[in-house]
């Protein structure tokens, strides 16, 4: 089998997203650890291919794609027999792109604040910018749940909105390390049975298997215990 | 001829470069004032339409669309002939869907912070957060500055990518208001030149004219003056 793609990863990273999207569509692909620990999304061979230094990039026939939500769109649009997401003239289209937009610019983009605080304020106002961001993200939540619970269809499995959402509720649950309680998943039962339900695929359960995520990786999820080691 | 979008606007707001793009579709569609003076966006006739109380929304045939990122894709892929972007199965398409969500979640999102400090961190920690937020600003801009030069064919007007990168330009140029010597476009000389090449087409100026930004809205950009009053 040809191998068209390679996953540029850490565990736990975005780049578990993509794995699983990856996996859905029946994609070969080989994958590529990007070593954190010795901060290899830093090093000039990695910024070559995402110049943003984030995780992941897949290379693709058609040269390096980065960003998480690109990634996504782009795999759905190539593999249109897998049902990651509405084609482009189907009438659900607008309404996946806008979920897919607000998961990428407002419910992951606010959670990476919220995990890496340092690199947003002074040290001395990281208790105020948590509790601030995370009364927002509390907010996008409760936005998602409404949308899920009112449009069953375009939030099932496999769509990447899916993926991505349920991979997002994962971390909100464990991060920041030491500092979860602003998060109960129970508060959102819509969001946790959709997790319950996608955890249960065969895409969701090779990827938790590659990268150490246990049995209910979104759905009472566990710190990642990957083979490779450190997942931070 | 049939009106088949309406977009909801306020002057000099995100909602602006939607208004370019369809004006470069050659659409038809009305506009409806979102007055921000009496918080309209926060009333439940929007909420309705957009539940995360942004502007714009665009009504469509298929229902609205909130989130510019995806208003502007979904606008590309309705109107092919337009050349607001590579088709889905264009080689260019990886790219482009690449620097489109790098608008959406980083430079826009990151932007959406630098202006609105007081809905990210406690009053004391404004000044440190604008040091912050604007270096990291200045980063992705320079990123910006070498994908333009290094692909111009991709940023060439009248793509959704230009359109959308030359307002945020033209913002970082006026805001925050009264703070803005964190932001020299003479810096990028790459996108102040795109900006230049820009703001002479049809689309753009008629859209300046309708939102009262002058002749140089994204190279030698002036507060708005527009017809219905304040633009904030």
């Amino acid at each position: 089998m040809t191998t068209a793609y390679v996953l540029h990863y850490a565990p736990d990273n975005a780049s578990l997203i993509v794995r699983i999207a990856l996996s859905e569509a029946g994609a070969a692909f080989t994958t590529r650890l990007v070593d954190r620990r010795r901060r290899a999304q830093t090093e000039p061979a990695y910024r070559a291919l995402a110049p943003t230094g984030r995780i992941p990039v897949l290379e693709t026939p058609q040269g390096p794609i980065f960003e998480t939500g690109a990634i996504l769109l782009w795999l759905a649009e190539r593999h249109p027999a897998a049902g990651l997401g509405p084609a482009p003239d189907s009438p659900a289209r607008g309404d996946f792109l806008k979920w897919l937009f607000f998961l990428s610019n407002s419910l992951h983009a606010d959670l990476r604040q919220l995990f890496y605080p340092e690199t947003q304020v002074p040290p001395g106002a990281i208790a105020g910018h948590h509790a601030i961001t995370s009364a927002r993200i509390l907010q996008h939540f409760a936005l998602m749940e409404r949308a899920c619970a009112d449009h069953p269809a375009l939030f099932a499995a496999p769509s990447v909105l899916t993926i991505y959402l349920c991979t997002l509720m994962r971390w909100s649950v464990l991060y920041p390390a030491g500092q979860t309680r602003w998060f109960d998943a129970a508060d959102f039962p819509t969001l946790l049975d959709l997790c319950r339900r996608t955890e249960q695929r065969a895409a969701v359960r090779d990827a938790a298997l590659a990268e150490g995520l246990g049995d209910t990786p979104f759905s009472a999820p566990q710190p990642a215990c990957p083979p490779e080691g450190s997942a931070t």
